[in-house]
């Protein structure tokens, strides 16, 4: 996977290609689609048709209902602002990576007993950003992080230089992307 | 209910219609009477008989034991520190409103899995205040917050303008109006 | 217990003697030795065998599995990073005291309904320190917290002051014992 996952809310379904296209240009090739919006499934399906060569995934999934929806629309991955075990079986069974939102060592280890190695750190700025992952990383060297929240274009490569990185997720790419696009 | 929850302790049962009274005096109509001391039962009992106007609820309920013994108070709603699955679940049945604390997205979505769209923020000041309830609103429209901890009169309408603030919960307006009482 | 739990990582079985001989000349009679190492359990034998007038446990500890090795290895109490109800179960079975790190009001209330008294609050820097644990005892008035990550030789009288202080955990009374013992 590419190193910046763009979190990705699309309002109206005739946005899909837009977004999805100004990414793609702007060198992205993945893409967060959340369940905060209506029209979200749909949204994934979408992409996953019109852009085969992007890696669309799933974000906000807050239960396992959503989450087979998202996986039955096609999404090539999860994510969840916090940890629901239920969610985290149905991606196992579906063999589809689950990164869920994990900002205590009791969450962490909860996410370590389902047999998963990557978690959102979720809002990365509020629970104390790149020290609190160095922190967290000491007991738990096995555990890479996608911060998420309050990381933006200028502490970026701060956040991409630790190795504990798996990627960087947020919305400043979208904005960026569209920016570029629309000129 | 009021915008303004107040953590009341009371101590000795004898103190419990001085503090309602002086609450009751300064407009405000609700009371969060913890169960941090030996007759929060008893003060519950007594606060619904002798205040029938005002909306008297139990704090600091931290297991389904308490839970009952609150409901059998006559506690109008329960307010908990943190998230206990099983006092959600006597709630529930009860048709009593729950407020759990919740200060991760793990433990939001923990809530909002068992119904619950009100959830306390505590202690406020330590998880990040304002800032962290915002970030935490994003991948969560449903959810609104009753910060506690560390609100205070200088503070309170910061908090009281944004509109997912369900209400702000403290002990400062249990003081301010024991003092206007006193005078 | 001492107030003071050297966090003690032991990379080869071979540094086991040196450790606690120089924890030991220094006047600390208590370590936990973590289980980030391979030799963790091998080493946890060694010490309760050759140190017997010290107090040996075992930390980061994640789940059952772990906790029963250590146990088996003779540790005399058991530290987690967070909070595995398996691994509580385990203890409270061997009759060994369990200290699960716990950060929020739902950790702490998940501990008090396993009968845990006694929490880690870790990386106790990034959430808080002092101040957060201050707020938390408000609700909890049982629990007493042992604060590990970011205590230092400098910090530490200004947490050993407080009485909810259990004992102060780190690396850094190793570096300290170890600079004494080689000189």
């Amino acid at each position: 996977m590419d190193k910046l996952i763009p979190v990705v809310v699309i309002k109206e379904i005739g946005e899909t290609e837009k977004i999805l296209s100004a990414l793609e240009a702007d060198g992205i090739h993945c893409a967060e689609i959340t369940f905060r919006t209506a029209c979200a499934q749909e949204a994934i399906k979408l992409a996953v048709q019109k852009f085969p060569d992007m890696h669309i995934g799933a974000g906000t999934v807050i239960n396992a209902e959503q989450c087979k929806r998202a996986l039955a629309a096609g999404a090539k991955f999860i994510v969840s602002p916090g940890l629901s075990e239920e969610a985290a079986k149905v991606c196992e069974k579906a063999d589809v990576p689950y990164y869920p939102g994990c900002v205590t060592p009791t969450e962490i280890m909860k996410a370590i007993s389902l047999g998963i190695t990557v978690v959102k750190f979720f809002p990365a700025n509020v629970y104390g950003g790149l020290k609190a992952m160095k922190a967290l990383a000491a007991p738990f060297p096995q555990i890479r992080f996608i911060p998420t929240g309050g990381v933006n274009k200028e502490n970026l490569d701060e956040f991409l230089a630790w190795d504990k990185i798996y990627a960087v997720g947020g919305s400043f790419m979208v904005e960026e992307a569209l920016n570029k696009w629309q000129k």
